[in-house]
């Protein structure tokens, strides 16, 4: 956590506990600093699992050990190393993660696929395993931690602790959900990582929670963007104790199934908007409507074609209602769009429509909204029914001096 | 053009005339300013055109016009218009761009499908058709320009004017080409464009001087970057009069074809490199050679990614050596890619080989070169054959000036 909180960021939630999940933060040292680094979650036994990890290629050994775990559908524990995120380390990295994987197992009487591990912070530099280990030790005995404590104990350079909570009745039972996100801050020589953890009561089989999971997050952490850049360890998982006592949902048709799936998707929306609200430099939080593209995905694409545009950003930084670089990002997209059929507004006010500026464009009121924080950009493609909504921040010199000017 | 040279400027070469062109400039007063707006370029009749155009959906009516007549493949005059881009400017922009083909075509007795237009400047506001017309009239008449004259009369905001050429021998001829471009400068509210232009004594072939073209472009203007942002407007023409008298190209098997192609080729590239020393902000320049990928197209898509990569370009700026930004680029490509294989040096010294940090890696001359204006980077990927080269400027402070702080 560092200490120039964003402008944008939000207070911490009030999170009610999750029967089953108990969380424990201690101080392993992967840095020469006072903080907590190591949070250590313990689950109760049959804990269903999901997980969505980054595309990259070159990910790191903590994401392509958990790909292969969540396959087996049960978790008794996670680990989150903040400091260090191992990445790019070859096979001391993977060595380190197997490490800790075997001595949670050992302690739980756990499979170790059972054990799920994420790093985040200095890359190229292999997990001190000594003190992984001697942190782990610590933590078995540790007493438990509330959510704002693990929130700030897995953030690097985040501004501000984050976290989201819902709940959702399944049949008679009200379950409830937890989460909790770090992410996107930067510091030399990291990369940026989004590692985000939701942990419910439910009683969800692992294929529905899975499925659930991949659905929230394509219109959630998928929708949103700080600088295109996707880090090597990006990683959300999901948890479902099934403590809540309720009559496990085990697909589409399950009593409450809908329910549910509605509560994990507010949080990871929420947790989502989180992290692009404490991206760097940010100054303004920005909402992108895209709609009348030939189809959801063709419309989240432009959506995010527009929302990567550094031209885009930075017009925004500027407060310049600059509906040309809306036009150009659309039409860089790859996507079908008419010129000519485009409609472009700010803050429910068109600019453009048909491909032609309004004649009756009142700029003021734009003016006026784009001084704000919360920035509305609307799109129409007018070509189809394709929607979409994509989150960003703005592109400002605060970004530069975070990436470019460590060095001073 | 602007005041404020980049610091990665090139002077103006010294450029030979090229029989069968000639190049007037006037003031058509597209906007306040006592400079000259209008280049007109006069063609010798049987001059072949051949021409690439930007992929952006939402193309200005010059690059559709455009588009379509390079088909017929002859040329006799082209004009350009800067301070107004005519884009985004529905039924009424195409007409401007047909009155000005009328209006030329008049005058040299011309079909007007011989005559090309460009526009480049302020979007959305209609090409005002009165000065245009009262321009290109007072073109004809106007005495003739030197390329460097027609160089900053095509620029907006470069805060050069770019030039290049080369000669070639075609059996037992001397062919001589020259070549202008403008970008990629930016003003409010207007979107970068690059437009090219490539002049030629040589005879060659309509189809044989679009393969060529074709091919240049793949590996120089398709492999350079500023901002990933890609204009409405984006155009590079070459013209070849026939003048010098050589047989006439007419394919691959043609003797001096191979010649011709490296000289068109040669241009090209110093006119892309050019574009990127001017590039906004820029204060460094990058040339990112990517090897050992499956395909050169894949290594081209790498080096993109890389260069298109905010984190690395910032770092540079920072002059930090962080391949960990590098490796996270190669990632996100999407193309073949094994962390472990991997291997990052900056300026001919190797940082991380086979996706670990180099034991013995010395930093104090990798330090020395980043501090320098021209920076190399190069990436092995260790799977293949697959190479291409990409070129882009550093992002610093200077790029947020430029495109958010310039209503303040």
């Amino acid at each position: 956590m560092t200490d120039a909180r964003s402008p944008l960021a939000l207070p911490f939630p009030v999170m009610p506990p999750i029967a089953g999940v108990t969380l424990r933060t201690v101080r392993a040292g992967y840095k020469d600093w006072g903080r907590c680094d190591l949070t250590y979650v313990e689950l109760a036994a049959g804990t269903s699992v999901a997980g969505v990890f980054t595309r990259n290629l070159c990910c790191s050994s903590e994401v392509e050990l958990g790909r292969a775990n969540v396959a087996q559908g049960l978790a008794r524990a996670l680990v989150v190393n903040a400091g260090n995120s191992n990445a790019f380390t070859g096979y001391r990295g993977r060595a380190a993660v197997e490490a800790i994987m075997d001595q949670v197992a050992a302690h739980l009487d756990a499979p170790r696929e059972q054990v799920f591990v994420s790093s985040t912070g200095v890359i190229g530099v292999p997990l001190p395993i000594d003190k992984a280990r001697a942190g782990i030790a610590a933590a078995f005995t540790a007493p438990p931690a509330t959510w704002e404590e693990a929130a700030r104990t897995i953030g690097t350079t985040d501004t501000f602790a984050k976290g989201a909570s819902a709940t959702a009745v399944v049949g008679d039972t009200t379950v409830t959900l937890a989460a909790i996100i770090k992410g996107s801050g930067m510091i030399a020589p990291d990369m940026a990582t989004m590692l985000g953890y939701v942990f419910t009561d439910a009683d969800v089989a692992p294929a529905f929670l899975q499925r659930s999971l991949a659905a929230a997050n394509a219109r959630t952490f998928s929708c949103i963007t700080v600088d295109s850049d996707t880090s090597t360890s990006d990683t959300v998982l999901a948890f479902a104790t099934g403590q809540a006592g309720n009559a496990r949902i085990v697909d589409e048709h399950s009593p409450g199934a809908d329910a549910f799936a509605a509560a994990l998707h507010a949080v990871c929306r929420d947790l989502a908007q989180a992290v692009v609200r404490d991206g760097e430099g940010a100054q303004k939080f920005l909402t992108i409507a895209v709609s009348g593209a030939v189809s959801d995905d063709s419309a989240r694409r432009i959506g995010l074609a527009i929302a990567n545009s550094p031209l885009v950003k930075t017009a925004i930084a500027g407060e310049d209602a600059n509906w040309g670089r809306v036009v150009m990002a659309v039409g860089k997209a790859g996507e079908p769009a008419d010129r000519d059929r485009l409609s472009i507004g700010f803050g429910g006010v068109w600019a453009a429509r048909d491909g032609q500026p309004l004649a009756d464009y009142d700029e003021a009121p734009v003016a006026a909204h784009l001084a704000g924080r919360d920035i509305a950009i609307a799109v129409d493609i007018g070509l189809g029914n394709g929607r979409a909504t994509v989150w960003t921040c703005d592109l400002t010199h605060g970004y530069i001096a975070i990436n470019a000017d460590y060095r001073s």
